[in-house]
Order: structure tokens, then sequence, then C-alpha cells
């Protein structure tokens, strides 16, 4: 008890936090059902991330390939790898190839009622600090006139996650809300 | 990227991070498996947490009944829900009564290799805010003697957590470093 007292700091930086293991979590009321359906599906992300767009499957099974808003002409590879007894959803993607799929969103539905005693869901998103943010392993397959990579922006995964969150709890909540299908709502070539 | 860069402050204070939700997570060089292996088995809880022991079986099936050494005469109820594809592994538990289990231990082993590029695992471990931390919906089932409820401690588990996760840590560490069995070690009668 004294130790835990002890470890109880009065103040945490944001790199205490997000340094290397970047943890967001929020409540959405909408079925855990729904929304680890929503999330599996790959074609939600244009709609509830910041970035990602128009997935497109490639010649590799599962393999899909998007645009990363968040860089110039940048390509984005992603798989998605989905549990549907435990409400795991991992996204496995990268940046300008599809080969090595080092980036990994660790997302998890937990049933509200479980856990906070409420209809919904709750929603835990992980990313850990892979070697790769600091240095791109194949500079080689990126965009010559893009300066930015994906890892110069880690230091704000957690504020970005947390308005990506939101905007998965608005989504869901306002459909769920409704009446209306969860979703994804794109107009998609099929 | 203005929204992300205003949301990040100077600084956060201890509730601000484990205030609703209480997320820890550690590097653990031992492979998932053995990981899993060992929190999927109820006795390694005897080893590794502060202050759950002694788990037997009760007549109903999977349910477990142990003591738990933070309250005077606290029997503990449990159960393991393991998803061996996922590698989740939640215990739902509650003092004095086993009808409800409440609260929620939610542990995911994640591929080190995939996420940090090292052998090894990442273990992610989740509680969230149960309104029953703030009141005992079961008083009568409680020990007279006892003055402590269980959600009287909230404000420590982050740091308790952290000092189990340590735990889990130096035991995985040092039987998978030296070539034993990962365990639990523990002399049980069977």
């Amino acid at each position: 008890m004294t130790r835990c007292a002890d470890m109880r700091r009065e103040a945490y930086s944001y790199d205490d936090i997000y340094g290397e293991y970047c943890t967001v979590q929020r409540y959405i009321d909408c079925p855990p059902r729904d929304t680890f359906e929503y999330l599996a599906n790959i074609h939600s992300l244009s709609e509830w991330t910041y970035s990602t767009r128009d997935f497109e499957p490639t010649n590799v099974p599962d393999l899909y390939q998007g645009v990363d808003m968040l860089g110039v002409d940048t390509k984005i590879f992603m798989k998605v790898v989905a549990n549907a007894k435990a409400l795991t959803v991992d996204y496995h993607c990268a940046w300008d190839q599809g080969r090595e799929l080092w980036m990994i969103y660790l997302m998890r539905v937990v049933p509200a009622e479980l856990v906070l005693k409420r209809p919904g869901s709750v929603v835990l998103w992980t990313n850990c600090r892979h070697p790769y943010y600091s240095e791109n392993p194949y500079p080689q397959t990126a965009p010559t006139a893009r300066k930015e990579w994906v890892g110069d922006m880690w230091g704000i995964f957690g504020a970005g996650h947390s308005i990506e969150l939101n905007n998965l709890k608005v989504i869901l909540e306002y459909r769920h809300g409704s009446r209306l299908p969860v979703g994804p709502n794109l107009l998609l070539d099929s």
C-alpha cells in the first residue's frame, strides 16, 4: 500500500501516458455486436478515421490498399484481423508497402453491460511504439515528394486517436439511436 | 492537427489517467503462448497478484472461490474467460458472492514480434469503473468485521496493477529465461 501511494505522482506528462503505448478508451451507446461489425468492416475506416480512405482489395487475399491523407500521395496497406468471439479487431497496416504490416491498431469491444452495468459498448484501443515509427524501414517505397513519416506523428497519436474515437462514438450513437443500419454508409462501387 | 495540439496538456493528474478506465501495459520477455497459458490458469493469480489466493472449485461449473487478503475475511469468487485464438484472458470476479461477477479484469496478450519487433509478449490490462466500485450492492454478504470495500481502493488500482504487472513480468521472465516451466508452480492439493 505504501509502495502504491509512493508511485502516485502529482502530475504526469503527455509522454508519461502516451510515450510507449498509446491507449484510449470510450463508452459508446451502441450494442457490442453492432460496434464489432462496424469496426471489422474495413470501409468503416473512411468514416471514422481522420485520414484513411478508399480501401480496395489487392491481389493478395485479405490485403487492401487505400490512401492515408496524412502524407502526400501516400498509400496505406491494410489487413483486418477480427475475432467475433473475443470482439477484437486489429488493423495491421503500413504506409507505402504491404509486405510487412508493422503498424498495428489493437481494438477490443467490451459489452458495457458487463463492465459498466449499462447497455452499449466500451471500446479499448492500443498502439504500441514499434521501432519503425522512429525510422522508415523502406524509404525506397516512399513517394519522393513526401517529407513526413507516419512516426513523426507518434507524439499526437493520443490526441488524434481520442478525436477519432469520438468520431466513432458519434457515428454509432447517431445511427443506433435513430434505428438506422450502423453502416458503414458509403457510396461504393462494388 | 490544431485540435490535436490543443488537446495536448502540460500535465495530467492521476485521475485524468486512471479515473474511469485503469489501463496498464508491459513488455514481457516470454513467448505469447506461454504468457497466455499462465494467465489463463486461475492458480497463477496466487503468484503474481498482490492479494488473491487459494482458489478452489465451487459447485458451479467454472466458478472458483478464493480469498482476497485486501479485506478482512474476504472471499473472492472468480471465473476465467479466456480465448486462445485472440489471447484474451478476462477475470470475472466479485467479493463475498458469486452470483454477479461484476469486477472484470480485461487482459490481452499481444505477440511482441508483431507490435515491437522483438520476441516476447505485450500484456494489456484494463479495468472499467463499474458503479459497484462506489457502493457495495450486496452489503448483507460482507463479513461484519470488515470496514473496507474493494471500490475504496479504485484510487490505487493504477499503481497497484503496475506493481502486479511487474510481478508477472519478473516471474515469467525468470522462468522463461531459465528454461523452467512457466508455471504456476504452487504446492496444490489435487
